[in-house]
């Protein structure tokens, strides 16, 4: 009675599905599309029995951001479904981050079954490639149909998914050929999904135990060349690693802190508690000040390098012993290559540390000299900044950058786009990220998917804030078509720079006033209100940090996606940030 | 003088275009980045020369489609220029589509020299394997930067390119690493650029002359089982040659014609003139109606098969011959595996044809019973459609595919979006496609890239009507983020039915209204008036066929974008159909 190809379709999809959900997605993207019918409607019926959240979106591109700002946010697995054919192609973008990010998504693929590939059959293409040359894996079910595909088989598949997510979390493809028929009746469907409840809902899988890997060799190597006697920096850049993770994380970051007494520097996106002792203020710019007097034996690099060239210029220049402890991430990270890299993690690293070194809780070692000298840098640093940035100011994008962490409540989540904003963050932030969940995509840092991302992240932390540029935002506007995106709780700071504003620095000076418009800047003629209205989204416009602070008490209180625009002049930013930057840097 | 970075970055950079543009580029997508600035810049210089055109477009997405529009509309060579990064990733859904439908697109990427790779640094990654899955080549200029590029090594990149194009065209994928500095100062510009002009400019590349291939050995065992003093039918598929053969391919099919006496289906996107003697109107109606009771010895297909059931089932049961001759296409196209295919195109197959057979134009054979039969038949379904389909009736999707090609003037081009009108279109428009270059990318037939696909188009040829569902229609609306986008002389007829009304013909039925509308339909929430002024686009609703005869004089007139709107209930369509469906296949 379920031996049809028909209930075999639905059948085995349910089971896929609830196997997925058993190894930690509690989110599902889902795209339209007639050959993923049968996976469709099993989630359909796992979302009514309380399994999964399904959320549906028009553009896979925006899809796959999406369920990466779930997973990103969330700790968890997450999964998109598509159709087949060039469906499939729109995911590399948000492949691509997730790759660089190591973050655990599956791209769930219809396709056709085999007879019909490689012969001109309509919207049939070789897509089981397309993402290989991002993803973790690329799995199949059976070529001829999910129908064919057994029961272990699926079971094996997820099983695999299961270990990789837990080693090295990236994204994987798992394409599914599907045969007609494509629906199923009413009668099937009741008969098929009495027959999953009764035997399969809750059967018990045994997902065999993944041992967190770890290299003593590897550290014993690396260690030897660490001297805790000897003056040191922790470099904290972007989190890489699992928002699960984070507390062991810190803890771990702390201990370190208490055994070294170092100095910590900490990108606004890498996840650092704002406690921690050590923390230099304004980093970023007391290294550009005082960048041929920081002397010290070593370095700590935790992560991928903060995206400053000050930094990398201190790093290039260093003299001194360099580490680079990753978060389950087997690539090299080191784009200077002059550290030692360390693959399993700060917790593992700190505990072996501790052990190798027989250092117990009580090991706490005062700031060292430099630890004190760094901090009294960056305070003397943010009393210029103080005195030049106030609320009474024009609004510029690195003023933003300063006042919106005091303006939007500190332990609501932040996420910053991959434009000019993380740039600004960096420098003038003040740590002002640190007191509560920071985003921003690092991985690939492209502008792409910023909407998706943030209304994904939003859909597990808010209410969140989104600063964006003008370009990232319309690159993803299609993050609009994501179901119920108007109805989330989520902030936009829309910076209207009208165009590249980050081009301004470079390019400029040498291009006529009409060239370097048509060749980098790329102005939209954009009517915001209209655009905002055309997809039902509350917009506000605002002049000054005053109407900015009520614009965020307003956009809070109606528990809805609003946008807040600002409009900047690139031009007097610039002048304004160089004599800023010059009144700190010759101060 | 010219041999600093900066000055070899500028004149590889100016070389490289210049070839490509000798090899037939005549427009270039350009998209934001730092990167590729060398590569901008440069363009920006050619096309103050008046070699190329620029547009740009901020999502490279689109860009791709656009650039994808402007190859099929021209018959030339297009480019897009990227950045580095996931801006790669994007170009990939317009690489599936212009891999499947034999387009010429060069992606022009640039890329971080060698030495950044793999090791962590900022928005590097390996998208040089990005777009491999679907290129006809993947070439890299010197992988340390351009300015390592000898002129040679430049030239035998371009010379490989050429070469392919001219035997099975299609996406080149040609990453550019670049070193820094990626700025030229006005001075060592105007240098660069006076030895480019005195040297390069106006050097003879000699390309070498690619024989068209033909294989006569396969000519003549797929033609001797031909039988041309029996009855057949010749099929014309969606036309996949370039633009600037139609004329010759259409010169072919004409003598083929004159040969056989056989009637001829053409698909609305065939390519066809409306004046070829044995012109089947109504044919896939025609089909449907008398499906068991054509009988003739062989078929004659030119190009993929037309979407329509109908026709793959009558394929699939037909026992004579069947010959597929595709246009430049080394891929199998026949899903129905019954077929001898000749890659080599229909104009040399016929000359080919004629010589064997020692045919010379005077053999004209009358048109034989099956087609008169056929023209018959065509005429008494068309005598239905005129009775039930007029200007008075309420607006539907099969009467917009029957009007439309009427209302519109018989010159002008149109393309259709691959969503529902495709299939509305090949069962109702009366070959009213055929007056005109119609245009569909049948390729992969996504729903994506559509109103960059048409910009682009309308670039080239128009005034152009694009005919598109509000699904695909939102899924690019970026497209208007594309230069001068909104002052194009483009009207876009939008049926609105507030979702994938396809699927509406399959999975309602077995779902509650809001499980369909979840898991299928999709519908959005768009204030569509508001839309168009957010992006400053002319727009009207039109509500019968009198207003929408009106609107079209309307866009026409004012040489500008302009969104037309038409509403549709999905329910109504569907009864109405098939009623009418039923009046003709049972009369």
């Amino acid at each position: 009675m379920t031996s049809s190809i028909e209930c075999k379709n639905f059948l085995r999809s349910l089971q896929l599905l609830n196997l997925l959900i058993k190894i930690g997605v509690k989110n599902l993207i889902l795209c339209p599309g007639s050959r993923s019918a049968p996976l469709a409607i099993a989630a359909g019926e796992l979302n009514k029995l309380g399994l999964v959240n399904i959320f549906n979106s028009i553009d896979e591109r925006s899809a796959g951001f999406h369920s990466l700002g779930i997973s990103a946010a969330s700790g968890h697995l997450s999964l998109v479904i598509t159709t087949s054919g060039t469906a499939v192609s729109n995911l590399l973008p948000a492949a691509v981050e997730a790759d660089r990010s190591c973050k655990g998504i599956i791209f769930l693929t219809a396709d056709r079954p085999l007879r019909l590939k490689d012969c001109g059959a309509n919207q049939t293409v070789n897509q089981e490639d397309f993402l290989s040359s991002v993803c973790r894996k690329v799995l199949s079910t059976n070529l001829n149909g999910i129908h064919e595909t057994e029961e272990n088989e699926i079971f094996n598949l997820v099983r695999i998914s299961e270990k990789q997510m837990s080693t090295f979390p990236g994204p994987i493809h798992l394409n599914v050929p599907i045969d007609k028929p494509l629906d199923i009746s009413f009668l099937n469907k009741k008969n098929v999904l009495e027959v999953f409840e009764r035997i399969y809902l809750k059967k018990k899988y045994v997902f065999q135990e993944v041992d967190i890997k770890s290299d003593k060799k590897k550290f014993l190597e690396i260690s030897k060349n660490l001297n805790l006697d000897e003056s040191g920096i922790i470099l904290v850049g972007p989190y890489q690693g699992s928002i699960n993770d984070l507390p062991s994380f810190n803890k771990s970051l702390g201990q370190l802190q208490e055994i070294t007494g170092w100095p910590v520097f900490a990108d606004p996106v890498s996840g650092v508690y704002s406690d921690l002792r050590g923390l230099i203020v304004n980093w970023e710019l007391v290294l550009r000040k005082n960048k041929n007097l920081i002397n010290c034996y070593q370095l700590l690099r935790l992560g991928p390098m903060s995206s400053s060239n000050d930094l990398e210029k201190f790093l290039i220049n260093f003299q001194g012993v360099q580490i680079l402890i990753k978060e389950k991430n087997h690539r090299k990270l080191d784009p200077i290559k002059k550290s030692f890299e360390y693959d399993f993690g700060l917790t593992n690293f700190t505990s072996l540390l501790k052990k190798e070194l027989s250092i117990n809780e009580k090991n706490k070692k005062s700031l060292t000299p430099l630890a004190l000298d760094l901090l009294e840098e960056g305070k003397q640093v943010k009393e210029i900044l103080k005195g030049n940035i106030t609320y009474e100011n024009q609004i510029t994008e690195y003023r933003l950058a300063n006042l919106v962490p005091k303006l939007w409540p500190a332990e609501n989540p932040i996420m910053l786009s991959a434009s000019s904003p993380i740039r600004d963050w960096l420098t003038f932030s003040e740590n002002g990220t640190l007191t509560r969940n920071c985003f921003s995509f690092r991985g690939a840092s492209g502008i792409d998917g910023t909407l998706s991302l943030a209304l994904g992240i939003s859909r597990i932390k808010n209410p969140l804030l989104l600063v964006t540029g003008d370009l990232a935002f319309l690159h993803d506007i299609n993050g609009w078509l994501i179901e119920n995106s108007i109805d989330m709780n989520l902030t936009i700071l829309l910076i209207n720079n009208n165009g590249g504003n980050i081009f301004n620095r470079i390019y400029k000076k040498n291009l006529k006033e009409d060239e370097f418009k048509k060749l980098f800047l790329m102005p939209k003629e954009i009517n915001w209100p209209k655009l905002a209205e055309g997809y039902q989204v509350n917009f506000r416009s605002v002049a000054n940090f005053k109407k900015l602070r009520e614009a965020f008490d307003w956009s809070i209180s109606i528990e809805k996606s609003a946008i807040i625009k600002v409009d900047i002049d690139p031009q007097n930013e610039i002048c304004e940030k160089n004599s800023l930057l010059e009144k700190i840097i010759g101060s």
